[in-house]
């Protein structure tokens, strides 16, 4: 089973993932799919021209790939998983092996953007966090975990996040089976996740 | 425990109820509290004057009783539920006896407004619904089922169902754990409560 969880930044989207992961982490049956690891390799561009890319555009992506190891972890295969440099903007030559797991949680601002990603994921969930909120979380993570100033913060947002998010993101909350307001402290929320992610186990294991 | 579920004339809250009642029916684990139940008796004021009240209005609604009802059940106490009369906006004499389920759904469009019903409520549900797929449902039940003119219809839209949706109705989806879209037919929103609804059962046989 592959859960999709989309939401734009600051959400919560991947605090609600990682509480899953957790919750199932001993056996290992709940597994973390990062869109972010498949972000395009950008190798083939100077340095300044990897900077004017944006990166909350969904052309930034390499779905073709991401769709791929989707359906290769479904089939019971294996995937190798790039790793993304986010300070060259390209993949490192080693990759990070991947065995499949009962349930795949499949995260990212993007990933019901792409009908192919929204099609490989039987829930679909959006985590919808009030604008202010958004901005109040990325940019405390932002200037505190990655000492970036104010100014870069606002300057990002405005000019790259917040339209991709209006004219992307947001866009895709139409296709949520189950629409998460709040984010990650959603614990009625994630209960009803868990509950239903045990069922599939149960299912599973009788088949 | 108790789950509330909200949502707009038209939004398919009722289906979604009604889904979960049937799916538990036998044994009768899961029961349906429909706030409409609870329209305060107008007997005390002429059939003109009833006609003037506003029925999509938080007023309308003897919030009090219902709270009083709720909070019995879960007591595991028995209720008299009033019979209301949709044609005279009255109760009738006789009540409707309702001993205590499991679970409990209360589903109204404004059963999220009240703050003693929200706390009561383990799970609080909101049916979003797009407002044109909303009237559109609306347009056609009460045309075909209750044999109303378009006129009529559109204007009791105009006139109430839709101001009184925009300032009470949709202000509750704020408080909300769980925002389901679409309505009725989301099978895979209706999943995720099933399989809450079994883990609670389980969790309540083994307690």
């Amino acid at each position: 089973m592959i859960i999709g969880v989309a939401g734009g930044s600051g959400s919560g989207k991947t605090t609600v993932a990682r509480r899953l992961v957790e919750i199932f982490a001993e056996p290992r049956i709940v597994q973390l799919i990062a869109q972010d690891a498949y972000y395009r390799d950008q190798a083939h561009l100077s340095v300044e021209e990897r900077q004017q890319i944006n990166y909350d555009h969904p052309l930034a992506f390499d779905n073709d790939l991401l769709a791929q190891h989707l359906s290769a972890l479904r089939r019971g295969e294996s995937i190798e998983q790039p790793i993304y440099s986010f300070l060259k903007h390209t993949r490192l030559d080693e990759t990070h092996s991947i065995k499949p797991a009962k349930i795949t949680i499949l995260e990212g601002i993007l990933v019901l953007e792409d009908a192919r990603l929204r099609d490989l994921c039987d829930i679909k969930v959006y985590v919808d966090t009030d604008s202010d909120e958004r901005f109040i979380r990325r940019l405390s993570r932002d200037m505190m975990e990655r000492g970036r100033s104010l100014d870069s913060v606002i300057d990002q947002y405005l000019t790259s996040v917040r339209p991709m998010h209006l004219q992307f993101v947001e866009a895709t909350k139409r296709y949520a089976d189950v629409i998460i307001p709040g984010g990650g402290n959603n614990d009625v929320a994630v209960g009803l996740l868990v509950a239903r992610i045990k069922a599939r186990v149960v299912e599973m294991s009788q088949s």
